[in-house]
């Protein structure tokens, strides 16, 4: 188990340079986002990931979370750094000042929650859903419930859930069958919610948690699904109707509490509708945007968190000798295998945070820039690449996790070194909040077909002339190479619209093979860009070397990283009916 | 957590057609391996690796392996199992009769261990090694010494480990420190080995070890390394000098006990040296082979575990309904990703079942066959494809095992699944008997540059043949990818002998992408063997649609898994060079 160093260099880099905070700051509502206000948020964020988070990250994994008499008991130490951050007032960032909040971009907000993640995930989890609660309490609640519960989930004194899944309603909402029943203004909820992340747990005096059921007059299907607030404790002090009944014990995350709820075993639960009857699904999905980029965003920092910990074992241990190695005894980061996963785990890491930030700027975008048009393109990018964000960066993340542990060869699989805990808790991010299929389904239907492509084209449109601008200066075969991929993707987009006038579910058979390849391509633009800008730099006459590492890295995704988009373009065309080759039972 | 079933008509089909098993049971010294013999003896392995050894698999992760006052314990079965293969005779299908073995070619033995493996991999880790070492002491031991050790290894009354690694000695056996002293026409050895897989257990009363260590006189490096034989207890019935120190906490495995073992802390453990002093690690390395395609194997297995519980959740799971679906209520393996992400998992699984059996049938012709240059050819063969096949059979197997829990959804990552046991299991295949990136070193440095590229040049162009062959059949689009791929993979070793007269470390910077290019052509080679085969019989009139799913299944891996060969030529030519973009402290 290594430390965590927050890079802030490279956070720094892709806040400024590849998300444009300094645009971001300057539009209206955002003012408080100043250079220096920025710089001291950065660092006394790393100081704590480093300094109170990641320390506890082991412990963790060894003594999680448990269920206990008295509820759940989290483990030594969660409590003490859950209280530092009410201190800092850190879940504050996004919020209006109205509810105490800072009214801070949400791309920084993202910087701060990239540190807690990666110093250490199980427990960056709780802000990230109260935060997510409170986003949809904030866009549907009532102003009388933002009143109540906005700003003390602000402050952190309360932590807040989502409340979806059932045992027979996953990926499918359609089946929730949680039942609301009012009475008296309020609603008795009824019912058992499986995988809540952090449903329980000793951090602070309550919960709340938000709840999709059905009112007993509700449509069947997704359209009779409603959003209820149900806090762990009343207004007056007493219980709530909804226990813990168990912790699933899980492959990792080991010290995020995973709960079985039932709501309703002494007669209900008491909670209160968010907005309109019906209309949950809707904002739940409103409220999944923030938690699928967050958890994209996890997929960046368990990536982070591995490198950091094989790149300090590569530089200490010494084994045998380098090919051509003149020198005298070395760490195996000298050794060329060892060197090309080191690499391909920093290039990816740096696409990976490229892109998170260049969505969350978008997001700030199309909620703050005064003209709507703007904003609406600003949303659309949203839309298409949060998906592609989430989908794509856990998917790299558990493999950079699982070269973190290939860099430490035997010692990699013994639990004592730590590497294997970050690929064990990789593993849950390309499941929760939607399934890797599911983001590409969405990436397909509602950011392709729907359409007809016309976002996924103007992006790849915009990549392609990125790529094509580089030509005659010194990044011009990696220009190219950016422009021949997105030529590639913008074959795929005529194949699933094809595919999907043909037969619906060939598209959708393409459709994880086409997020990877726009993920990838997404990631090359922000590492070109990100060259681009360093030779400027460098051009500028700051002979730093920090900046010709950026070029190397973008020369090393052009060759080992970007050439997966061609690969995928087979798959998404033919590939799309080699899928129902023969019949299930064949299998 | 399911059964396991092994898939015998598979497996039959591979040893036939693709491994060629009638031919090699055609080579003088096998003639026991008649169609019958064959037929019963997969049949009663697949009755002992389904009824014995797979309902032991879940209670070895639960209650795995452990020191205890009176040496290691293993899982509560473990016994019974290993008593179970002893009285079938089962360790010795390999062996010649004047050992008591069955002298059964090892292809044959081979598809046997896959059924252990894919049953139950932390048990079976302990024929295989037994077997390994019994072949080092059939290879290198004196006639007194086979008489002595091979019998009760053969049988199983004895097991078998092998003892390289030490705290400063893993992937580089030149650092091995562990001393041999001569005493008496004997050898007293001292020193510490990790990693020692089945160091020990109580599953039978004594342990051969075979122990890398060094003689006094013995020079520097690997050129000074003897091999010996230390078995745990002395002919006299005295425990020798060797005791287990300590049990390592794994990711996974927790079946197979992964011991410290302590040589001569009282004085000096008794050894008699194996072949010549200073041999030790040729010896060492000609058992690698068979324990390297053993891993290979274990890719496999792995795989197929997963996939056959991947399988049988999407059957039995109900979740949404698929798109353009139009019947009742269904599993989710109607789900196009779903669908997708299990022929990815079956179709990569009968590449390297082909693969594997190839290179074990290979194998058999170069020690059995009466013609030199056939056996020479065959053995040049195997000595390339090995690292291929366990390099690449692994990586692939750690694939499918993610993918076994992504089918899952949620409840891959609940341990009480059993799909993430797979995962983590899967985990160590591509770290010992050597990593991928030791295996591409070996095909990069032995396959290819040592003999500039002719074994590898030959293989290519076979592949490109057959690929060729099929122009105007049925089977033309993935001929002509097949012949693509080879075409790529030819580029690629020049680019490889290029790299290496610039600067060698290149070459070796680009071995593990060359070794990713190799596998996935070789396996697409026989798989379109697979599908030329299925077309051979149906067009003599056989209607069964499990001909067709071979088919089906090439069609599948020629769009969605062969483009990767195209994919890593720009990482073995442009970015062999990028891997050393910049110094190591800009990472």
């Amino acid at each position: 188990m290594t430390d965590y160093t927050p890079p802030l260099r490279e956070i720094r880099f892709a806040l400024d340079t590849l998300a444009g905070l300094p645009e971001i700051a300057a539009l209206p509502g955002y003012e408080e986002a100043t250079p220096d206000l920025t710089e001291s948020i950065l660092e006394e964020a790393a100081r704590i990931a480093s300094g109170v988070l990641a320390p506890l990250n082991r412990a963790g994994d060894l003594d999680g979370a448990k269920l206990t008499g008295e509820g759940v008991r989290t483990t030594p130490g969660w409590r003490e750094a859950w209280a530092t951050l009410i201190e800092g007032g850190w879940n504050a960032l996004p919020y209006p000042a109205e509810f105490g909040g800072m009214a801070l971009p949400g791309v920084l907000n993202l910087a701060v929650q990239e540190m807690w993640q990666t110093a250490n995930m199980a427990f960056a989890l709780c802000p990230m859903l109260t935060q997510g609660a409170a986003n949809a309490i904030a866009l549907y609640g009532s102003d009388d419930q933002k009143a109540r519960f906005l700003p003390r989930m602000v402050t952190g004194e309360w932590t807040g859930t989502m409340n979806l899944t059932e045992p027979l309603a996953g990926s499918d909402l359609a089946a929730v069958r949680t039942r609301a029943v009012p009475e008296g203004g309020a609603y008795r909820i009824t019912g058992q919610k499986i995988f809540i992340t952090y449903g329980d747990h000793d951090l602070t005096e309550n919960i709340v948690h938000l709840v999709l059921a059905r009112l007993p007059d509700a449509p069947a299907g997704v359209k009779g699904i409603s959003l209820f607030i149900v806090p762990k404790v009343l207004p007056d002090g007493a219980p709530n109707d909804v226990s813990c009944v168990s912790l699933e014990h899980k492959l990792g995350i080991h010290g995020s509490p995973t709960a079985v709820l039932a709501f309703g075993e002494k007669g209900g639960a008491l909670g209160e509708l968010v907005g309109e009857p019906n209309r949950g699904l809707e904002y739940m999905f409103s409220m999944m945007n923030h938690a699928r980029l967050n958890v994209g965003l996890q997929g960046l920092a368990i990536a982070e968190r591995s490198y950091q910990q094989a790149r300090a074992y590569a530089r200490g241990r010494q084994q045998g000798r380098p090919v051509g190695w003149q020198g005298g005894p070395v760490g195996i980061v000298e050794h060329a295998d060892v060197r090309r996963m080191l690499m391909s785990m920093k290039a990816r890491i740096e696409a990976m945070r490229g892109l998170l930030y260049r969505v969350a700027a978008d997001s700030d975008v199309a909620h703050r820039h005064p003209d709507p048009a703007t904003r609406a393109e600003a949303q659309r990018r949203v839309d298409l690449l949060t998906p592609v964000a989430k989908g794509w960066c856990t998917e790299t993340g558990i493999e950079i996790a699982s070269l973190g542990v290939q860099v430490h060869g035997g010692m990699g699989y013994i639990e004592e070194t730590g590497a294997a805990q970050h690929w064990r808790d990789a593993r849950i991010t390309t499941i929760y909040e939607g399934t890797t299929a599911i983001q590409a389904n969405a990436l397909v239907g509602r950011g392709v077909l729907r359409d007809e492509g016309a976002a996924a084209g103007a992006l790849i449109a915009e990549i392609a002339a990125e790529g094509r601008a580089l030509a005659g200066g010194p990044l011009a075969a990696e220009g190219a190479a950016l422009a021949e991929a997105a030529d590639t993707a913008a074959r795929a987009v005529v194949a699933l619209l094809a595919a999907s006038e043909e037969e619906p579910r060939r598209a959708f058979a393409a459709a994880v093979p086409f997020l990877t390849m726009l993920g990838t391509l997404a990631g090359a633009q922000m590492l070109l860009r990100a060259a681009a800008a360093a030779l400027a730099e460098t051009g500028r006459g700051d002979a730093d070397p920090w900046w010709s590492a950026r070029v190397g890295l973008a020369r090393f995704y052009a060759a080992h990283v970007l050439p997966r988009v061609g690969a995928e373009l087979a798959a998404t065309r033919e590939g799309a009916g080699a899928v129902f080759a023969f019949d299930e039972e064949l299998l």
